[in-house]
């Protein structure tokens, strides 16, 4: 698995949390993949649950991911981005440090999501 | 394992990192965890050859480290650091992304670092 290979996934992700749908999203996970966002919540792991917890996010109203930085070592892939949701009400960002971690086909097996209430902001 | 106590040994690694022994760097880890430095390395995970790995860092001429950031959640602590070392000749500056996880009792059970060799600069 070549770093440009995991780049390119982590732009997929990010354009895909934009504009895609969350089946589309869950493409990018191997069968069995964990889903630990934030880290300490309960770990996700089917792609039901995946396409579940994806909907929340694709089901709003708005949503506007932007790639601040990625760095790649190995099989992993740690990177942070601003997202903004919106509803007919409000609007929220959010500032997660995710840690992606990649099989030899280049789908992520592992997620781990950094980030905790305080880098949530309503706008 | 509260966040604070998690911060407290990140600053305590980047403080020993510059001023500390080898013993006591690889005294803030747990017995039996491991280290990945960078990520895609074989993985270390004896306490001597923890200390065999950061003495290569202690046996320096000159070693300093500042952290740049650090994210904490649940378990896990990212952060990034340079990290400045001198011999007689050269001086070298890395800026590595770590990633620990900590156990309950505030002990390193995990350390991954992401860099590749473009993040090694010479001075």
């Amino acid at each position: 698995m070549s770093a440009e290979k995991m780049a390119e996934a982590v732009n997929a992700y990010i354009d895909r949390l934009s504009n895609g749908t969350a089946e589309e999203i869950v493409d990018l996970y191997a069968d069995g993949a964990t889903v630990e966002d934030p880290i300490g919540a309960p770990i996700r792991n089917s792609r039901e649950e995946l396409i579940e917890f994806y909907s929340i996010i694709t089901g709003l109203d708005s949503r506007k991911a932007d790639l601040k930085w990625v760095k790649i070592a190995g099989d992993t892939a740690v990177f942070e981005f601003t997202l903004v949701t919106g509803t007919a009400d409000m609007s929220f960002e959010i500032t997660p440090i995710d840690i992606m971690i990649f099989d030899e086909n280049g789908k992520v097996v592992s997620m781990r999501a950094v980030w905790e209430q305080s880098d949530l902001k309503q706008l």
